[in-house]
């Protein structure tokens, strides 16, 4: 049973389950760091398990196909191997990379061609290949080829787009079944809702990934510059059609609303580059607020980085002193931050889970977003 | 009794002993990993203990005194509380840093005028003031102000900079004298021997520090671009005259080798960024000579980082896995670089210190160099 359900909240379709994976069991909802090339940036591996208590943890084919590259992750033994990380791992297929990334771009009934953004070198995805790829990468969870659309899209787009996606998944569906794992664990393969901000297109998309018969489905398109509104009600309405007993991925998402507002919708996955991207850029996400740490504010204020925070980082270090790191362009701000806000994001999905067991969820939830949209 | 001599090599003026300090002992020979703005750059406080087993750290006054500044650094209670550090810190006096990084510095009598790096301010460093400076920051070794000769450097020059240096020094024990610590702990002055690459200079010099009476010495104005055998020359000649029962500090030195050579010519002290600036650029210093971890000699070698390396980078990650993040500019193949590297410096003069003890130090290191001199 790859997924189990157990726990439905009485006041939103928020739930909690299961993942089984042979890399172990993950409890959701849950959040997954972005390891994009390999590594989740400026985080160790055993930060990302003693520290974050990461479950599972996101790698992007894109990134892996161009570097390290497939040949060298088989000759590895796959990703798990060649890092050095037990846990599981999804991987994207690639195509939000190749339109967001790469140069030239082409697609076709076939698939992408696009050129590298390292080195402009031709490359062609389709819906088989990106699945050999997952295969060599060896990801637990491997995603299906798809288009996402951008943001605004006409509705002509639209569709032609999600009828590609649609297409591109029946030979995606096709090749996974005739394909076996190369590492002995089993990797489930995941179809993507597409459909813009068009109710009718998501309603359809929906409906043809629910009849895919896969162990678990996925939304994209979503949070790449529509209004939050809009974002909620394509999630709201595809979260209805797909089915109960499979876990719900909402790619890319988000802010730490989002994911509880996402998680009230009845979603189990997430991912997004925002708690180190943002980190990164001196932004700490708290349970009190958002925080620019970089702030002149902060300067003087040496209490701890965050006294209700999870990680050692938050007691170890305080606001000046992380401050002062950012102000001096040191990186180890930027590995503090990081472990601040992987822990923050998954502490909050913990938190989640836990609330949704006792039955306060809701309640719970609409005060934690108050806090939530507060600069400190 | 701040400085215990241990044991003397028979075969070498390598010797064995314990600085103590307000926040602990110091075993010898050691290596200072190098804090230079209140951070080992990428590298988390408690990998410093943990993982490189650090005894002391350096901090650089100039990069101090800019940023956060003396009065934040003050507020916080000195630098080891600003970065919870409650081992021993020795600062540098911020002279070195004045001639290699500052603009339209000019020397007096008084002292140094220099431009910020930074923003272009004007700042004075004199004798006093970078006594006061280092109150304020708390550490436990103070650093005497010096002119650090460039390399190379005319007799004359040489010979007037080391008396300003000396006039310079005179001022300091005075004022050091008739100051106190700030924050309830001891706090060591060193003096500095300088004189360029003239013997006579060199054994003027030194004889002036030694009368001096300090509880440490420091030898200065080294690898900055002479011939090695100069140096060790050089040093050989200050360590001869410097008091054998005062610890012995050879500033901003060096490489592995240099270290093992210093040693054997009864140095105790050594500081250095080569472990961490080198490391951030992929040059990796091991027990069977020294890597270039980009090369695509490691692209598929899936051994160990360091086999015989003392911190778990060596053990968790593989040459492919370090090599592909050094490829991909991943931060984190800094960090794990930086810890292997400095881990490594710790293990190196902490072997030395046991060979010393027992009595095979010349043999061993000799060994050693022939190794360390290979590049793999």
């Amino acid at each position: 049973m790859f997924f189990e359900l157990e726990k439905k909240d009485q006041h939103s379709k928020a739930r909690t389950g299961t993942i089984n994976t042979g890399h172990g069991k993950i409890k959701t909802p849950i959040f997954m760091p972005v390891g994009t090339v390999a590594s989740v940036k400026s985080v160790h591996q055993h930060e990302l398990t003693d520290d974050i208590k990461a479950q599972i943890i996101l790698g992007n084919t894109y990134h892996l196909y161009l570097r390290p590259g497939r040949e060298l992750l088989k000759e590895a033994g796959g990703l798990h191997r060649f890092m050095n990380w037990d846990k599981p791992i999804l991987t994207d297929s690639g195509g939000f990379q190749v339109f967001s990334l790469s140069e030239n771009r082409k697609l076709s009934q076939e698939g992408a061609i696009f050129k590298s953004h390292i080195d402009g070198s031709k490359h062609l995805f389709t819906p088989e290949n990106v699945i050999d790829t997952q295969r060599m990468i060896g990801s637990d969870i491997m995603m299906a080829l798809d288009e996402c659309t951008p943001y605004p899209c006409d509705y002509e787009y639209a569709r032609t787009s999600m009828e590609l996606t649609h297409s591109w998944l029946e030979r995606g569906m096709a090749h996974y079944r005739n394909t076996e794992p190369l590492y002995g664990h089993q990797q489930a393969y995941f179809p993507i809702v597409q459909g813009s901000v068009y109710k009718d297109l998501r309603k359809a998309s929906a409906e043809f990934i629910a009849e895919q018969g896969a162990v678990g489905n996925a939304i994209g398109g979503l949070s790449v510059g529509e209004p939050e509104e809009d974002m909620y009600e394509m999630l709201s309405l595809v979260n209805q059609i797909l089915p109960e007993d499979k876990p719900r991925y909402l790619m890319g998402v988000g802010t730490p609303v989002n994911i509880l507002e996402g998680i009230a919708l009845g979603t189990d996955m997430f991912d997004c580059v925002m708690p180190t991207r943002n980190g990164r850029n001196g932004m700490l996400f708290t349970w009190e607020g958002t925080i620019n740490i970089k702030n002149e504010k902060w300067a003087n204020d040496f209490s701890a980085l965050d006294p209700l925070g999870t990680s050692y980082v938050d007691r170890t270090y305080s606001k000046a002193y992380v401050r002062h790191l950012f102000k001096a362009n040191e990186i180890l701000g930027m590995q503090i931050a990081s472990i601040h806000n992987l822990a923050f994001y998954l502490e909050l999905v913990k938190q989640a889970r836990l609330h949704i067991e006792e039955g306060d969820f809701t309640s719970w939830k609409n005060a934690m977003v108050k806090k939530l949209l507060i600069r400190l």
